[in-house]
């Protein structure tokens, strides 16, 4: 299978490239170039040229990554429907043009659903207050009706927080769950935008990995979009994980609630993502594993 | 209150039109010129220069009913994602950046849900299968977003099949339900593409301006996007009830029926539109009272 992965010099891009490469085609699209895979197309998203160039590849499946993610939406709402709204529609128009029946693979967020009350299950309403939230919710849709209609078969994945992102800008608001393994590593000290009750949902970038090549060749129904399982863990369990794990200090670890930041990633309550494990979807299965394999990835991208 | 009204030459914009003229002050857009309002603005919604036009009139309301319906949007896809996403969330955007707080009421449509299995309430999922359902459900999300962040008060009302449309081509699926009418009232045969069991949800298109009018100043709430109530009816129920009220021949109605406009437009089950009824919305009560607004509508526009 010819697969065509955008934002595939992102960081879940290149774990993903490394499972790819060897079993499928893969043709990889970013703005800058990444270390992997045979075909490289670099350019911007919205660029027609660069869309044409994938387009004549004729791919039969797309990994849609790229995205301008939550804060950085925030900074510049025009760039981001640009980017994730409008480029990704493009996209997708184009290559099902050529290919019918292609297979697309989209990276949803759980922040589509916006403020939560109560466990979240398969029905729970999509609410965003998030600019990216809305962007994720409006491309479901749109991937939704085009599979309903058999244009396309997709499969939209809600992620959790994905850790451990590399350090650095980002643009992601959720930034910091990932900064404290770094920091743990480093023996720095850290200062948590959340307190220690503040509840996430979490998934390692390896088992996010693993996800995405599931969802290249599982069978597609209704619904096209779902909620990934996840662990869930508070900011104190996961910094006293970490601690113990990475042998680090635990005193180095302190808390200064940012209000917004709780309201956006802090108060995750329980999660039941029944119609995502009865198609094969996983998480990390506990805390311990999930920081166990995130301080792998940690380790082996910097050797 | 000033209210701009796009669609305004539309058959719904001249009812809305005639409401709201003289209780507020009227800003009417078109691609072309309507009989009322004081001050029209004439041109294509993707054109900036009218969109600035706009803009500078400073708005308080935006009554959204401009679209490429459901049948136009399929023959043109391209042209209908830039004016019913595209345009829109452009129009909004701009809008609302110069007035905090715009109350925004969407023209949405009972296409958002797509193919219905048992009773429909406010719970039941959104699954369109028409591009147009697609392109609805797509601004209701964009809108409640913005709302739910404080930047607009929207209201998207989801409308069931309005009736009597004015004769002639209007790119929408749907128009059959409106056609009868005028058949009726000509004593012209009619052969209707959907049975007579085919049934269906209807509002006369007076009582959908009315309900325009109640969502510029309903308080606005979660959910920010709703179906409104309507009279649910068979083809043959609605074929008799024209009859008796037009003095025409019963036998004059024939059926033809089409198995893709049966599924689109002739499966609808019970509907408990629990929330719109809440705050204040109406259908036309009961069939009879729904077919002698459509009949005597149309009777005032020929006169």
């Amino acid at each position: 299978m010819r697969v065509l992965v955008t934002g595939a010099a992102g960081f879940l891009g290149g774990e993903l490239l490394r499972r790819l490469t060897g079993v499928h085609e893969v043709l990889a699209l970013d703005s800058r170039q990444g270390v992997e895979a045979a075909h490289w197309l670099v350019g911007d998203l919205a660029d027609p040229k660069l869309v044409g160039d994938a387009e004549r590849l004729a791919p039969d499946a797309l990994v849609h990554l790229a995205t301008v993610p939550g804060g950085a939406a925030e900074q510049d709402p025009a760039l981001a429907w640009r980017i994730n709204v409008e480029a990704g529609q493009e996209l997708v128009t184009r290559l099902a043009a050529r290919r019918a029946g292609l297979r697309v693979v989209f990276a949803s967020s759980i922040a589509v659903l916006g403020a939560l009350e109560g466990a979240v299950d398969d029905q729970t309403p999509l609410r965003p207050r998030l600019l990216y939230g809305a962007h994720k919710a409006i491309m479901e849709a749109w991937l939704g009706t085009l599979s309903r209609r058999g244009d396309i078969e997709a499969v939209s994945l809600r992620l959790p927080g994905l850790v451990a992102r590399p350090r650095g800008p980002s643009g992601m608001k959720s930034a910091f769950m990932s900064d404290i393994f770094h920091a743990a590593l480093a023996r720095e000290p850290f200062v948590a935008p959340v307190g220690p009750g503040a509840t996430m949902w979490l998934m390692s970038s390896a088992r996010g990995a693993d996800n995405f090549v599931h969802a290249l060749t599982v069978p597609v129904r209704e619904p096209f979009a779902f909620t990934l399982p996840a662990v869930r863990a508070s900011m104190g369990e996961l910094a006293a994980e970490i601690a113990r794990q990475a042998g680090s200090d635990p005193a180095q670890i302190s808390y200064r609630p940012d209000a917004g930041l709780e309201d956006d990633f802090g108060r995750y309550p329980p999660l039941a993502a029944r119609f995502a494990r009865e198609q094969g979807f996983e998480d990390d299965g506990d805390l311990a594993s999930l920081v166990a394999s995130a301080l792998a990835t940690i380790r082996e991208t910097r050797t």
